[in-house]
């Protein structure tokens, strides 16, 4: 079992960012993505229909042979995750927990900002995760559709990214927060138009950060982790390769091989 | 046979700007639409993962008792229309070719710009369909993947739209065009931002009017419009239609009503 590969996915490449950190804290793991790019996005889609489409992409990472499962999307890990966790016996690891706890650690006024897809907002499962540890903390959230696009565009750090940055955030920016999840895989390319923005008093939360943390403490205590050197990482995909290859280079940073075609549906 | 529906569908919303074309001049035909809005957007998406939703979606459509279909989004006309022509016995009609005709009589100094999905420009369709009618003139294009997420989230007029409009124009403008095809269907209600940015003289093709003006066309001369007074709408959605219905109205210009959710996959 120890000796199995790390499983991540995500809707489409923003998964790579956690994909990235594993990929930096765990580099003799096995890893082995699947990114969902035939039904990219799931942001702005209905809660039943991203648990099916979860459901799907879990059970394929499952039959590749994994040791765990990284829920690597935002979108996903609010609405599916306990679907994931009932139906699969392997740990299942979502991106928003982990993004929670962080807020709450950094937070000094206890005002905290998240941002995310529409569908990620809608849940409003950060505000659920937050005020389980925290129940006396505020919580100021947006919902930020164009990121996403920005950041598939390489135009995270233009004037465009920085001009929507600023409608998106001013509400928050109004409300006082002091600390920033960013609640969507896609938004670690952001962080500087970000912190230009909202200035570096307030703290940015990257979940792909937190996630990869996370994934680690959890195969530690589980004594999961691989004996032998392994590193292997392999990437599959439901629609053709060429625009994830592409894309996903600046998410992961670095180039994208050995990228596989698949049907999952 | 004249009795029955018109048939239009589309990946999302984007297919209602051409829907109420159709409303406007054919307000005693019934009319349905689907709206493919779980695995919405196409336009990033590659040929044949286009291919297989449109024969999915037109199935759907077929089987409801349609005399003809619309194929109301640019990414899957540029490349599933030949496929679904083929499949099906009733008239398919796509939204290139109306367009490119319309340019062609438009343009007065040869040299004619053609913006749409990634899809639709990697594609090549409008080159094609313009330089069949007229081998002379010249075709500048341009992907501009921010339109669509900027017209759902109504930023249509906002001043991100109109800087992100000056930069993915500025080649087109330095090649001189004087015609603009619009080879988006949601790009109609960026309309007066592209006016401001381009100037009054390159004129706009909408490809919603032109399509709508050849389903009449096609349907006169087939003698296939309706004797007895009809006008029902129905609409069909594969993802819930909350979203459908909030982004919709603006692309209809009327409140959606009657949007029943259906599994075509």
């Amino acid at each position: 079992m120890p000796e199995r590969a790390i499983g991540v996915f995500d809707s489409g490449v923003g998964g790579l960012t956690v994909f990235k950190e594993l990929m930096r804290l765990l580099p003799e793991e096995d890893l082995v993505y699947l990114g969902d790019t035939a039904r990219v996005p799931y942001g702005t889609k209905s809660a039943d229909t991203v648990r099916r489409y979860s459901l799907e992409a879990a059970s394929f990472l499952v039959s590749q042979g994994i040791k765990a499962l990284v829920v690597a999307c935002n979108t996903a890990s609010s609405v599916a995750l306990p679907t994931l966790q009932e139906h699969f016996d392997i740990p299942v690891i979502g991106v928003i927990e982990p993004g929670a706890r962080r807020a709450v650690e950094l937070t000094r006024c206890g005002m905290i900002g998240v941002i995310g897809t529409e569908g990620t907002v809608k849940s409003g499962a950060y505000t659920r995760a937050i005020q389980a540890v925290a129940p006396e903390l505020q919580i100021a959230s947006a919902a930020c559709p164009l990121f996403v696009p920005l950041a598939e565009e390489g135009w995270a750090n233009h004037e465009v990214a920085r001009l929507t940055a600023r409608e998106y955030l001013a509400p928050l920016v109004a409300q006082g927060i002091d600390a920033l999840v960013l609640g969507c895989t896609h938004y670690p390319l952001l962080k500087s138009t970000l912190t230009g923005v909202l200035g570096r008093e307030v703290l940015l939360v990257d979940s792909a950060e937190e996630t990869a943390n996370c994934v680690v403490q959890k195969l530690e205590s589980g004594d999961m982790l691989r004996s032998a050197p392994g590193g292997a990482r392999r990437f599959f995909v439901t629609d053709v390769p060429t625009r994830f290859e592409r894309v996903g280079g600046a998410f992961l940073g670095a180039s994208l091989e050995n990228v596989t075609q698949v049907a999952i549906d």
